[in-house]
């Protein structure tokens, strides 16, 4: 067993190239990758709860707290009060938050198609089929 | 631009649902993943610096240090000033360090084997190979 032939090793070093060199493109944003996430979870899927956001991310809801309480901070978001229900938190878009959409989304976009650029149309879509494995594999 | 094809998102999910497995399974040893990496490099790589540790598992020379001052605490590791040049760091295993070896190899390894009996061998290497290409793209 060599580490170089270890899932998580291969993993880890892939994913730590792919978060840095997507984390300088969006430094310009003063976004991270995260918090792009979370904002295309908005934009996108009109997600209103912290806990479908965290579903659709993937993330722990007290991970997602964390980084929508930066996100409050920088005033990308609003958090209210559910008016339905006072138990439960509600996520809004700043304007500020609202007009990101269009630059951040044609950034990650072009950073994509550099990265696929890489390797053919196949091998893209087989990368991608066995990342979403390995995303919910259970042991 | 969907979120779901984004690369980030993709290797970001995979990655930590892996690390979470592996995690749970060294933790019989009180082992992280990365301390297994660091584990692994002195046993079969023969690394006795830092700088070479750091630069096989493609980690900063600051996370390395962090990471062998806790393996040192733990006592799986000694860090000695180098006979040979006062200024460098000489990393030497414990006996604690050295024994690990078999049971740990063998956990690492038959993860890795129950996570690719979900693929083909030729699905295997191909993501191998692409996962050792976005670990190395420079942007």
């Amino acid at each position: 067993m060599e580490l170089k032939q270890c899932i998580n090793y291969l993993l880890t070093t892939a994913q730590h190239n792919i978060f840095q060199s997507l984390s300088n493109r969006l430094s310009q944003f003063d976004l991270t990758p995260v918090q792009y996430g979370v904002l295309d979870c908005i934009w996108k899927e009109n997600a209103t709860s912290p806990k479908q956001i965290a579903e659709l991310l993937m993330l722990e809801n007290s991970t997602v707290s964390g980084v929508l309480e930066r996100m409050e901070k920088k005033m990308l978001i609003i958090r209210n009060i559910s008016k339905e229900d006072r138990r439960y938190i509600q996520v809004e878009l700043t304007d500020k938050g609202r007009d990101l959409e269009k630059d951040v989304v044609a950034v990650v976009k072009a950073f994509n198609q550099e990265v696929f650029s890489t390797m053919s149309a196949k091998e893209e879509e087989a990368l991608k089929e066995l990342l979403r494995k390995l995303a919910l594999l259970d042991y």
